[in-house]
């Protein structure tokens, strides 16, 4: 990722600076969803049956097919799918990187904690958005039957196992800590995040910034607990 | 895998010891294209490009969405489709560890050989087939715009590029004999792949194959030539 900071889009009239934000929601959308797909491919393999490998092949197929339905949307907008990713590819590389799964079962909760975050996220900004742009992020959100599967799959494997509780409590805090660090930073390089927000008076931003993060992080309670964990 | 030999279908009666075969064939290709799903897909992570990684991606996506095809005809037999894949997993994962492509330009080879020597298996017991699943074979193998994708790309990569060019030439070759070894042990271990070639009669077993194999490997020294490579 460039270090500059992007020319802020409001110079450029309302419209044009909504078009940028756009872009800029479908090109972190559309990195996100196709690494997505590669990390969890990968994870795959290592599921404990058959069963739960063609599982979680799905739900990585589902994170493609998200990727292609974005690039179409770029694409109708008549601009260049690498080009609105290529921002947000080293913030996104480096959660990864820093989130490897170490088993099946942090896999599980990487995709249920990447899931429901980014949900939160979305429901955060859709108020905001243009209808046609609203309906792209509903539908993307809409098929999230993986959300109901990850959560039957953790509470299988939680019940009564105190140590794998604990473990995934823990692992679900730093990956919800990684995903807000690397929020962050794409919300200081690129002004969209702030924007779709809604900060239009100086100083509002981190206001905002920190009330998003603050639901964010309470959502993620309730779900840990929801699950029997304490986050 | 088991070592057991699998009792002859035959003595079940012609249309049982079908399918049985059919059982058979679809779960191999099950099993094939779930994990060569799993495989290309975490090799879409290594290709150069963010379009590579996208062309590479829809490719594993392809394997997955066939997987899904083929579980529904198994489905829609009675037939659990995990009993159905295990007599093939320990064989397949074999020819994928002993083929780990060290870089961007063998994982294309390797999707480039799989596809085809697989596109030859299918033509070459499809007219065995009921209708029904000769059906399902060509609706799997239509959509392999893959193929022509992969063409393109290694055609790009390897013009003028001598050192390339002999590198993968003797990738192919290893592709194609650890692809017939695997075959192999499983025609020995299960009836099924002899059944569909269609040798009924004592001793034809070993020509069938024989004859299989000398197509196979044919067919690849021309598609290794068509590409500038002397396979």
């Amino acid at each position: 990722m460039s270090t500059e900071q992007q020319p802020s889009p409001l110079a450029a009239g309302p419209e044009e600076a909504h078009r940028q934000y756009v872009i800029d929601l479908y090109g972190v959308m559309a990195y996100g969803e196709l690494s997505a797909f590669e990390r969890f491919s990968s994870d795959a393999r290592f599921s404990p049956t058959l069963r739960d490998r063609a599982e979680i092949g799905r739900l990585a197929v589902t994170e493609f097919e998200h990727f292609e339905l974005v690039s179409a949307e770029l694409a109708r907008m008549g601009v260049d799918v690498q080009a609105a990713m290529a921002p947000f590819q080293a913030s996104i590389d480096a959660f990864h990187e820093r989130t490897r799964p170490g088993d099946w079962y942090e896999s599980l909760m990487k995709a249920y904690v990447a899931d429901s975050v980014s949900g939160d996220f979305y429901r955060a900004i859709a108020s905001r958005l243009d209808p046609q742009t609203r309906a792209v992020v509903a539908r993307i959100k809409e098929n999230d039957g993986q959300l109901a599967l990850l959560t039957t799959r953790l509470s299988q494997a939680l019940e009564g196992n105190e140590r794998l509780a604990s473990r995934l409590a823990l692992w679900g805090r730093r990956l919800v800590g990684e995903a807000l660090t690397q929020a962050q930073r794409i919300g200081i390089e690129r002004a969209f995040l702030g924007a779709l927000l809604g900060f239009d008076e100086p100083g509002a931003q981190e206001t905002v910034t920190a009330e998003l993060f603050a639901d964010l992080t309470r959502n993620h309670s309730r779900r840990m607990n929801a699950l029997g964990l304490t986050a």
